[in-house]
């Protein structure tokens, strides 16, 4: 069994956060930020992260993470509407084995459609106006 | 887009929250209640729920998801200390289209370790002695 897992700064959720990388941003409170996977499994995948440091599941303060899960049903129930989709999954994977790729805590948010299988995680880039477009009208439906 | 989503209470989880059906219990307390998958996508593969009628996160009432975060949270740490896991996998579907089977929100919670891949949902059977001993080895850890 690992040691406790540590969180590093350097992680680019986190450069997102500082504001030294852009973000398609869908989302912000005091203590979360929503945008875009530039590499959908779906048309509107988002990704819900809290401001506070945190690797994953395993260290995160459980007040952060419920607040995590309540915008997280926000941005579900807003990219149903505005996608029009007929399901939401959402997913969260813990250290490299449970499936983490980026070590700051982030709930995938992936809209779904009837007879539509999800795209393998981090396969394909999305061009840059559809997810702008996509930011939008998401941005717009949690803002009303 | 479907019609707002409804609670049917007679979904196996409500049977188990009722004591009409059996289940390897894990945890209790006064808003959730947490079993293993009987057909474990990895070993000690639980199920978080809410004791409150919700179909999913479309329909959960806020408080009530951040409860089974939390818990989800404690169930991810104990179950990576008792089975030794390298990380952890959760899931939540909502709407067949997302993926859910029984309609009775959910949140799966998935050891996992290095270079094994989970098995295909709801592919195979696990032994009851097996479920027993891995529920009362997660209960110790929960109780603890």
């Amino acid at each position: 069994m690992s040691e406790a897992p540590t969180y590093d700064s350097g992680n680019v959720f986190a450069k997102i956060l500082r504001g030294e990388l852009p973000a398609y941003k869908v989302y912000e409170d005091d203590h979360t930020l929503v945008f875009l996977d530039i590499m959908p499994r779906s048309p509107g995948h988002a990704l819900v992260i809290p401001k506070a440091p945190a690797r994953n599941i395993l260290d995160i303060a459980a007040d952060d993470l419920a607040h995590v899960a309540k915008v997280a049903q926000k941005v579900a129930r807003a990219a149903k509407s505005v996608f029009a989709a007929d399901g939401i999954t959402l997913q969260q994977f813990s250290e490299e084995a449970g499936g983490q790729v980026v070590f700051h805590l982030h709930v995938h948010v992936i809209p779904r459609f009837t007879g539509v299988a999800m795209k393998p995680a981090a396969s394909e880039m999305e061009a840059g106006e559809v997810l702008a477009e996509h930011a939008a009208r998401l941005k717009a439906a949690l803002a009303g």
